[in-house]
């Protein structure tokens, strides 16, 4: 295929895409396809020969469509949104045609320039603390980063590699796998799978702090105190502390909930004056010893709004932050934009300077040299632009709209209950009755394949999720989708003893 | 931005991309830009109200353009060639518009599927044995990685994970962060920074095997034989080996050159025996426990043509394999495929189970489970249906005889030297004489902007890679190349002492 052919086959596909889009909601949700189906749909092998363009295109809806669960449906409301627009798509095209790797400055100097940038202006939107930002002399600053796990592992290895260096400026002769054995890392037992994986991929220990549902399942501060004080007796090294949401609430625990049951002032400020006090037994004369990792995957696109940026309070006490425009900002996969205190804290951990890589403007901690860069910036840049900042904010407030609406529905309803604050676009809830009848429920939902839901576990308690997730979910569809899900409700409360 | 503009906006866009495309060797080929040139560019913060689309699409060539260095240029000869295709920009487009996130099969099924069954058919046009192809019944297969690094970590990873577990099924008492520090693993002194930086992120010991000029940077299995027993006196265990080509030279060393200097039959078996020999202390009954990763990052799409076929021979000893399809295989980045033979080493390395990923068809390892997939498996299947197999090695050659044409004009040239066998698309050559001449001679052929190249070092030599990369690279393009590379060589000699 030569470029004229792209002419016209790149403007069939635009066509192709748009009229996906605008007739998605025709299409059922989710998928009635078995395991395997798709491999006898095609050949074993490739083709000798190449196949016509037009045979390829006839199997877009003949092979893939049957099989897509169709995340951009107003109709998706599992798992979390994923961002989709056209703006983010454009700006896609373009980063594809480039085709850039950006590993260093100079394999293509506008990739990281403008990841630096638009860094800043997403920080400047969130009104992260200055800290966190590059301009042209700050330490610190934001790199793009694939997924929320590769900021979480990329934050427990800095953190790893900034607490071995710290032990062993004070106690050379130690060794240092000694040490590493020695570490302990601390996340709430609400974390998100990927927290735990990231501790196994690092080798450290990782211990899930315990949470209870009277305190909505937030961090406790004096539960936490408690694990580090047993910890440190045991003779080991607390050096990582991992905030999130309560990942299957969607409910954003907010800082605050870390505020000690004494008397320090300042909300994060516990957490952090108490890890101190542990690692300034190996190093002294810092005040600030332990990473604090916050991880807002999800919630992190509201705080552009003014009246959801105090869940983000205690931020001036964190090393690092990440969150996923990709998720809620209308910026398409991948997007996770991780920002760091000290950009060193980062180049330091991962640092590597092989000739081949080296070029005249070598200046070492002015940039993130990232390994494998697309210029993911870009869409950034296009979506900022063509929304605005309150075109993001008009966007973030109607999900937030549509979910309290569907809460609505929920409350007026004496046999459904809410199962945690609604707070963002997400509403847990569940048949007052057995785990039972709700699965039966929610199996009845997904298999009517109009709506589409996922479940999570709270104390317990199996509870359906209904997050608003796409772009071009309206009030009609909440209300038709509550509709569908009284109406199967109604139907398994009859077959099933109450 | 509705579906009605994005109908307009994405065929101008198209149109756009092939205009750039087609023009792109007027280009200078590596921009004039300072550190820092873009900031002035742009405000400083994002916008709070919408800018017109077209003040977005000027600021391409007033902010982006001048700072792109145009790896799709056929005066691009720098690091590797990155894959730019129509046909996988096409189905890019479609990735971005379906924009599922296909971490289970339920999350998008023909996401997961159509990965397996491309990795299949890739496998088959590799000739890879029977083992790694998934089929409807294999315990191997393939899956879509970012990159080549990624796929080092995870293999390593999985190494890792398996190692630990062999050592605590005969030795249950013992603590297993003891087990982890005495781990040792062992890749070429030519091995890509990137293996190192996989070491310090498992936190496991990683040895260099060194190599000699004489062997042609290929390790030699006396000299990993030595270490090993040196390590295993010392208390060590080793537990992984990496082998690739040696990047700074994109000479793919063969498996070849692991055989051994005692009577072993089989050209990679002795890796895997004498590594067994070690394990079995730990593990009896089972003949492989060494795990044996093969990264062919560059190297492996060559393998489609049986004439390259010969350089992975060996594989059939290997526990993984990976090269990237988007270097040298027209699928556009990213896509680095990493074959197993047994799947359940990897999904048992990082296996997570929440309740909110289960599904209805929940079959434990009959899938890998991606964390982080976009359907990327859609640019394989339109590249490898658009172009063929036949298509696909046609383009193949041609690099290689580029690659071949250009090292017929440095060898016809007395003053010049070739420093490597070129065995692809690389010409690795410098001028007889200092460093410091090649040196010179290097940043006047970068300040030309007219081609681009990077150095590499060989046994303490500064030496000039010359790597066929676009995809329209031409005859005309390598004389050009080679006409003003000597005419700045002329200059360069007789400015500097000889």
């Amino acid at each position: 295929m030569d470029a004229a052919e792209f002419r016209r086959r790149g403007k069939e596909m635009v066509d192709l895409i748009a009229d996906y889009l605008e007739n998605i909601e025709q299409r059922p949700v989710y998928p009635d396809v078995e395991p395997g189906y798709l491999r006898s749909l095609i050949p074993e092998e490739a083709p000798e020969e190449p196949d016509t363009y037009e045979d390829v295109v006839k199997d877009i809806e003949r092979v893939i469509m049957p099989g897509v669960t169709h995340w951009h449906s107003p109709y998706f409301y599992a798992y979390f949104p994923t961002a989709n627009s056209f703006p983010a798509m454009l700006a896609d095209m373009l980063s594809g045609a480039i085709g850039c790797i950006g590993f260093s400055w100079a394999a293509s100097p506008a990739c990281t320039e403008l990841e630096t940038v638009m860094m800043d202006w997403l920080g400047k939107m969130l009104k992260l603390p200055e800290d966190f930002i590059a301009g042209t002399h700050g330490q610190g600053g934001g790199v793009i980063q694939g997924t929320a796990s590769e900021a979480t592992l990329v934050a427990l290895l800095a953190a790893r590699s900034r607490a071995v260096r710290m032990i062993l400026a004070s106690d050379p002769q130690r060794p240092e796998t000694g040490i590493t054995s020695k570490l302990v890392a601390y996340s709430s037992d609400q974390a998100h799978c990927s927290v735990e994986r990231a501790g196994m991929i690092a080798g450290v220990r990782m211990k899930k702090i315990p949470t209870e549902q009277s305190d909505k399942y937030a961090v406790q501060g004096e539960t936490l105190r408690r694990m580090i004080q047993e910890d440190k007796a045991a003779g080991l090294i607390p050096f990582y502390v991992r905030t999130e949401h309560t990942h299957p609430l969607l409910q954003y625990s907010g800082l605050r909930k870390y505020s000690p049951p004494c008397h320090v002032s300042g909300p994060a400020l516990y957490v952090s004056v108490l890890l101190v006090l542990h690692i300034c037994i190996f190093v002294s004369g810092n005040a600030e010893k332990i990473w604090m990792h916050i991880d807002a995957a999800y919630a992190g696109s509201s705080f552009i709004c003014p009246e959801f940026r105090p869940l983000l309070n205690g931020i001036e006490f964190a090393d690092s932050f990440n969150f996923n425009p990709h998720k809620w900002l209308l910026v398409n996969f991948d997007c996770s934009t991780m920002w760091v205190r000290k950009r060193s804290d980062l180049i330091g951990a991962f640092k590597m300077d092989p000739l081949y890589l080296k070029h005249d403007h070598q200046e070492s901690g002015r940039y993130f040299y990232t390994d494998n860069s697309l210029f993911r910036s870009l869409k950034m840049w296009f979506v900022f632009r063509m929304y605005g900042l309150k075109g993001l904010q008009d966007y973030i407030r109607k999900h937030v709209e549509l979910a309290k609406e569907f809460e609505s529905l929920v409350r007026a309803d004496q046999r459904f209950e809410i199962s945690a604050d609604v707070v963002l676009g997400l509403v847990c809830f569940r048949l007052k009755g057995s785990n039972e009848v709700n699965e039966t429920l929610l199996k009845r939902i997904n298999n009517g394949r109009k709506i589409h839901l996922v479940p999570c576990q709270l104390s317990g308690q199996f509870v359906l999720r209904f997050a608003v997730c796409a772009r071009t979910t309206e009030s009609r569809h909440i209300r038709e989708a509550w509709r569908l899900i009284t109406q199967l409700a109604e139907e398994v409360m009859q077959e099933l003893p109450h």
